[in-house]
């Protein structure tokens, strides 16, 4: 016995392909849509084909744009000469959300992981090596603090080194706001290792 | 500054405004989706706007099906009467995928709420009432065990009851494999009163 009508069953199949989202949610999103305004429906749709046609990857740094350059690297108040690395788009968002940094990114679209068998060569270090050759002052490594994010930042210091940039890694340590009796030892001890004199 | 291109920034926008999705899971859905093969895109965005121009209600129960008829109404193995009246459609699926009942729905989609100015006349009872002048055995009335639910499920039983058809209401207790420490109390008020002799 089919507990839905076809179309219904089919968009909340299409709906629970989507990453965290159970059958449940699905279902529940389903109702909402079918229950939407039909114009709105049409520009989630669209938004999507859209979104999936036209993005590509930013000729300088491989965020994903919908032009040849990303709003950051078309920007002529930036600083070019200073680059920070970091694992994916919503990092890159994320740090241009601070509104204070106005050097340029990189994106390398994921990190060094020997667990998931996820090597240099898988994420977009070359394109990050050839940009070195150009007129670089620093890089920045701003890769996550976890496992894959502290290999992928060792490994691409030890590449850079030899050219002479400067690198330097985000600090690491107490989240602003964040109560110490809540945090785990290993963030404790990076905040203590890295105490800045006052 | 735009954090993300426009393309990018407008699908998470129309993703945002779903229930349930927030900033955050936007974000991470609008790159996965951009990730996604593009046909598998355009057959997600299809199977919502197909859903939602040719879902109608069910003629007969008000479910909502991609025909004049559901599944269930149309089905010639059912017993057509002995009606369930339920909430919503997810409330219809969720008593098909026990496979044991064999009577037919009655979808109100909503249930009266004196909070949220929902009266009778906000859910399709007009409708049930018209279905009963027909050959009707029974009315099984499974609405939700929340207030509003209890609130309409009462209400039904008294418009029926002058009609002299068969009302029940679905058994309120413990769930199966509940453990009775982690039960309110309400529940096992319910459960003791409508203990069943063994």
């Amino acid at each position: 016995m089919e507990y839905y009508s076809g179309q219904i069953a089919k968009l909340i199949e299409e709906l629970s392909r989507l990453p965290g989202i159970g059958t449940k949610s699905a279902q529940r999103l389903a109702f909402h849509i079918i229950n939407m305004p039909g114009e709105q429906v049409e520009q989630l749709a669209s938004a999507m084909v859209d979104a999936r046609k036209n993005i590509r990857y930013c000729r300088e740094c491989c965020t994903l744009t919908d032009q040849e350059l990303c709003p950051v690297c078309r920007s002529q108040s930036r600083d070019h000469r200073t680059i920070m690395v970091v694992e994916n788009p919503r990092d890159y968002a994320a740090y241009e959300k601070t509104g204070k940094y106005d050097g340029v990114y990189h994106v390398l679209h994921g990190a060094i992981s020997p667990m998931l068998g996820i090597g240099p060569n898988e994420i977009r270090l070359k394109e990050l090596m050839q940009r070195l050759q150009g007129d670089v002052n620093e890089v920045i490594i701003a890769t996550n603090s976890s496992l894959e994010g502290e290999t992928t930042a060792m490994y691409i210091s030890k590449l850079i080194k030899p050219t002479g940039i400067k690198v330097s890694r985000i600090a690491s340590g107490v989240p602003v706001g964040g109560d110490l009796e809540n945090i785990d030892e290993v963030t404790l001890l990076r905040a203590l290792e890295g105490r800045v004199e006052l």
